[in-house]
């Protein structure tokens, strides 16, 4: 079912050749999304260990270690394509000694997945006594942040399926139902329209719009609402959507209109910025600059926006301060936002893919402001 | 809308105690179980920090750490009712460095939660040079592993809503649809009777049953099939729910109706076996006995279960080698299971409360056999 395409064979080699360069002497990796891009295999997240080794260039092969039972759905996953050793560890064994035993002698640094579990971390740092632990997130980081075209045409599908759902959110927006009955009508048109999971569902109405991270509420939605609703979630192949639109229910007050249209204007110049070599913070400053200079600065309390990839936010992070280059492959959020707390806010949100000399939005809905029937 | 009889306002204190007696100078508790279990607070797993510190008794008051833009989604939590210091922190602040500002000088020890990830476990590490980084879980496993009479009555509600969808499995299992058609009316059951999120959907047919932790696949079922359907969620109080029964689609193999009886007898025994001072070994070992002396042993390929709370998996592990005895409001599950690869598999799992003298299953479900019609 999943497409080969998306997880080449030829990763592991790569990621030894970098963990090398690095100074990483091998990298252990668990359960999450640089397992998945490095095997294609989806392990669940659990309190037993799963780790993939991959000693750096030089230090011999990887392998992976899963609980025996989960050792049929290891094998029947992608990562069965590598060719690579699947060692099954039983219930009273202790898995980060078996593969202590397996790692050379001499190590002396090894990188985790940034996301592995401290109880995890602390395991391995007593089973390895004397190496020092660092993150392969710079490592894999690096890697992943560079999108293949089956990667790009993965998160194209992700934001077409989103695109759908936005298209349908006119029918539910209405004064007098709650944030919660529309946010249950769009989580289940995520998995309709092409989604294996709901990641998030925000939709913040009125005052509730002026907090970013707002999710959904009792609140019930009144004309004269507006209504900011991001959305997304992860396909089959394991790519992430994320899109958003703002509303208004019946006429939004004059007030909120007229910093609308300076967002809409930030957000589009931020789109036609993208290109090779413009920096996350040059990126992130042409839409602070026209939020600012139209007076509205000190609302626009967040970044630009984040990568997306296999996780909803990954790197590259398009925020002040960072001096990344953007290169072709990169693949992020262009999401600025205003908010005006205790009365209303507005985010425009697009994932946007670098390409060889300009941006490729993956969302095509159009960025006015959606007027909905009260 | 939760309950707040469920995240009562002592047990930072409780915390800070027993931090003070386990020799941890401060508590670092990111978004997860053991921040809801504090604070009342469902914050999301984001690369932003979200922190709350709890110094050991004497130590300081309590206080959250988190971004700006989820300061309202704080602020609006059950944490507000605790009265602690909630302080938001900048897009291009460190936060990190923040907390270690505010720790005492003289910090030899902190405890982190065991979910953290390692890009923040090694960021406190940074940031607090010279003190020794431990998991909090000692404490906070201590602590959540015995159930509030509210915790108990939510696991209760959890298992009814479960109860429910495995009284519709018998509608939707028939030969000819695939286990992820079926899956599918599994899931949107698991939110229609009251969970909030999806967590698990194992659709496990003839072969695949043999495969403990297979979730679902594009496979036909076929007549005479044995499946085994383990699912679970979670509700809007945070608790979850996770029940396994196995069901014939038209008449089963002869081979596996035999070991059928034996694993219902078995884990019968088990829940009949439940009470306060039994260890975790002996609670596996009567179920193990059981099969093992029927001549099965060696397809009992798993512990007989895990804790349930606010994580579907959590202590007490019931498991050879543990010898934790048993106390009232200890809640987990008991699912033997007999696996014959290649062929067929079966399960049968309940959730059970140790109560003041015995075991109280939350699922009420039958536990003999369920045939279909094929």
């Amino acid at each position: 079912m999943t497409n080969s395409d998306l997880y080449p064979t030829d990763r592991l080699a790569a990621a030894a050749k970098a963990a090398a360069e690095a100074g990483l002497d091998a990298l252990l990796i668990s359960p999450g999304a640089d397992l998945r891009y490095l095997t294609g295999y989806e392990a669940l997240p659990l309190e037993r260990l799963t780790c993939l080794v991959v000693p750096a260039a030089g230090g011999g092969d990887p392998f992976l270690v899963v609980p025996t039972l989960e050792k049929p759905a290891a094998e029947a996953s992608p990562a069965s394509r590598l060719g690579i050793d699947i060692t099954g560890w039983g219930e009273t064994e202790d898995p980060y000694a078996l593969i202590a035993r397996r790692l050379p002698k001499t190590l002396g640094r090894f990188g985790v997945d940034n996301h592995m579990w401290a109880e995890k971390l602390l395991a391995f740092g007593r089973a390895i006594p004397g190496a020092e632990a660092a993150l392969a997130g710079g490592v894999l980081g690096a890697m992943r942040m560079i999108k293949s075209p089956a990667e790009v045409e993965a998160l194209r599908t992700a934001g077409a399926a989103i695109d759908r759902v936005h298209a349908q959110v006119p029918q539910w927006l209405r004064a007098g139902r709650t944030e919660r009955e529309v946010g249950r009508d769009i989580a289940d048109a995520i998995i309709a329209e092409g989604h294996v999971r709901v990641d998030f569902v925000i939709v913040a109405s009125g005052p509730n719009g002026a907090s970013p991270h707002h999710e959904v509420s009792d609140r019930v939605i009144e004309r004269g609402d507006a209504v900011v609703v991001d959305i997304g979630g992860t396909t089959h192949d394991g790519y992430c959507s994320d899109e958003t639109r703002t509303y208004a229910v019946g006429e939004a007050p004059a007030d909120f209109l007229a910093y609308y249209a300076v967002l809409e204007r930030a957000q589009q110049a931020q789109r036609d910025a993208v290109r090779p070599g413009i920096t996350s913070e040059q990126l992130d400053a042409v839409g602070r600059d026209i939020i600012a200079d139209a007076g509205y600065g000190e609302y626009f309390v967040h970044r630009t926006g984040h990568g997306i990839g296999l996780e909803t936010h990954e790197e590259p992070y398009i925020v002040s301060g960072s001096t990344l280059a953007l290169e072709p492959g990169m693949a992020f959020s262009i999401e600025p936002g205003i908010y005006l707390p205790g009365r209303h806010g507005a985010r425009i949100e697009d994932i946007v893919v670098c390409g060889a000399d300009a941006g490729e939005p993956v969302n095509k809905r159009p960025h006015e402001l959606v007027v909905v029937d009260a």
